[in-house]
């Protein structure tokens, strides 16, 4: 991703310091409890230093786009989104038994360790999950108490909670489908491309630009009523053309990312490489490359999905089979189609000229190669 | 516990059809993003069909006390608690490895024998909890979209939340402390106290009186305030009486638990006999035992603590020590002299005589040793 992109990097380093804000206030409330509270306090903390605040830059561009001013406290209910997100990467670690997030061992691994060096009672990775399991509920009570505490007046926030509820129970729909179709799923494209939709598109892109929308006064629709004349058809009108930007954007995003659990260098994606395919996640770019796949190509990727030992050879050989099943140059063609839909949207939407520039270059940074 | 009070009865009855309507929606949300979301929404129906309420039970009388009138929107608001119980116990569950909650297998259990029934692709237990944290998540975000679509106006709204923050950040501080203690405790009285303060009396009766008297009106206070005369003191001294009863009678429920925990009856607790032992937890009355045992009497509480084989025979040997330790003797002392010193707070507490009666009934019905 193109950090320099100013759109993303004035958003995030105002982000940075009212989620530091936030979380100092959270500690003295913590240790108050006891100090035993510290690590706990630290771990949370060093996972929120990482991250692109791409949820909070859409969230504070969907304000802007609809017209609401810039100011401290959009900034805040902004930077809420990245509790959330914070909490669904803690809970998917522990899910994905994942041991690396954003460069660093992941929470539940952190704490299994912690208990191995002291050598206590019972089992460390037990006492890890379970550490994992209650900051991850911490994290996401934490979403909403920074989002009310934002210091935006009760109407905005009144406009705004029916969007931030829909968009977790959202979020946890598409993650009980994705699981499910681990477990159960026929692989297919069509499968993929709905997990897709609920857990990135949605979640990502479309409710935070919508949640901006409904913060900065424009009443939510969820796309029942025609846009038409007056107020309200406006902000009819402005919902669809965030949907028309956010869903392809979405899809285009989700897509990066799965080339990025597949090719992408650790030191970009802060898990080890080839994660996707060692977790055998059934993502779009694995679901065209079986559908693609000759005989003795799908044995080789049935080999290795969901292998817990795959190592460095058998990375690189289930990389080159993917490459030659012609499913990356597909996903690259399906991003490529997907970020030019999404900027054609701009054009017709209802918003300030300046949101749409900053839109435009979220699209091309969210989706971009490289950093 | 006496369910036949009518402080609680009556709440109760009204929390179940706000919970039934609350979920019913929700349904409908889920359903949305496809039909394999239902026996997710059946698992959570089904766990909130059971509970006694008492959390919004103490939430409504707190409400009624500070003068609040009786109205649908306290009940939706006082039952939002519900679905963070509800949380906490489906994420417990998963930490204890329990199988058995309400009387039902636990979630993650539930959703292990879905995906054995089906011979799913990977592991059924991580299937099951995979699905068991993701339901606690959606479930612990609900809390809040229940509590803020209560109805209640904005203003009480406003009131109301720093309580409800407070509330899950502390009860998340002292599960913290419980797994903390588990792992590496000194199996004191002073520390199970203080995890018993965080996690029971503080989250069960404290501070949902706390939140009731918060949004009937009364400016809440952590204590720093001293009462005194004017609108703000007598918020002050309010919320002090409601402490003075809480965090007394919080500490005789978990007490009354604790022996629930190993010498209650499977049919009342909806847990298997002696689940307390089995688990290894860091009880009050278990530190107490400990403390009190002779020799051969701690050999035998240490050989079966924490022992997931624990059986019939060996619950029965671990009661009769525990019993001859003193220690049942002495909890039951400790209940009835905090159980005292509750219903003495509520005298010259400032709020209605209904609401004396109601919660000096409530502190029985909570203490109480049968059904």
């Amino acid at each position: 991703m193109t950090s320099a992109v100013p759109a993303l990097t004035q958003v995030r380093d105002r982000v940075d310091g009212a989620l530091r804000a936030f979380l100092g206030q959270q500690r003295d409330v913590l240790l108050r409890a006891g100090d035993e509270l510290l690590p706990g306090v630290e771990a949370m903390t060093g996972l929120l230093a990482g991250g692109k605040r791409l949820r909070p830059a859409f969230c504070y561009w969907g304000w802007r786009g609809a017209g609401g001013h810039d100011c401290p406290e959009i900034i805040n209910a902004a930077a809420a989104l990245e509790f959330l997100h914070a909490s669904a990467l803690v809970h998917d670690d522990i899910m994905d038994a994942s041991d690396t997030r954003r460069g660093q061992p992941s929470l539940h691994r952190q704490f299994e360790a912690y208990h191995t060096a002291r050598g206590w009672h019972g089992s460390p990775g037990a006492f890890g999950m379970g550490m994992a399991i209650l900051l991850g509920d911490l994290l996401l009570a934490w979403t909403d108490e920074m989002f009310h505490s934002s210091g935006l007046p009760d109407d905005a926030l009144r406009r705004g909670r029916p969007v931030l509820d829909l968009m977790r129970t959202e979020v946890f729909a598409g993650q009980y489908l994705d699981l499910l179709g681990q477990a159960a799923g026929d692989g297919t494209l069509d499968s993929a491309l709905r997990v897709v939709e609920y857990k990135t598109s949605k979640y990502t892109i479309e409710r935070p630009l919508h949640l901006g929308a409904a913060l900065a006064g424009a009443p939510w629709r969820t796309g029942a009523e025609a846009p038409g004349a007056g107020p309200r058809g406006q902000a009819a009108a402005l919902a669809a053309a965030y949907s028309a930007y956010g869903l392809p954007l979405g899809t285009a995003f989700q897509l990066r990312d799965d080339i990025l659990g597949v090719f992408g260098d650790p030191a970009q994606t802060g898990k080890p490489a080839g994660d996707d395919v060692r977790e055998g996640k059934h993502t779009v770019l694995l679901a065209i490359a079986r559908a693609r796949a000759t005989g003795p190509q799908a044995a080789i990727i049935e080999k290795y999905l969901g292998d817990p030992l795959l190592d460095e050879a058998g990375t690189t050989e289930v990389r080159t089979v993917i490459a030659d099943t012609g499913a990356v140059a597909e996903c690259e063609a399906m991003i490529s189609r997907h970020v030019a839909e999404a900027v054609a949207a701009l054009a017709a939407a209802p918003i300030t000229g300046e949101a749409k520039d900053a839109l435009a270059d979220l699209a091309v940074a969210a989706t971009a190669r490289n950093d």
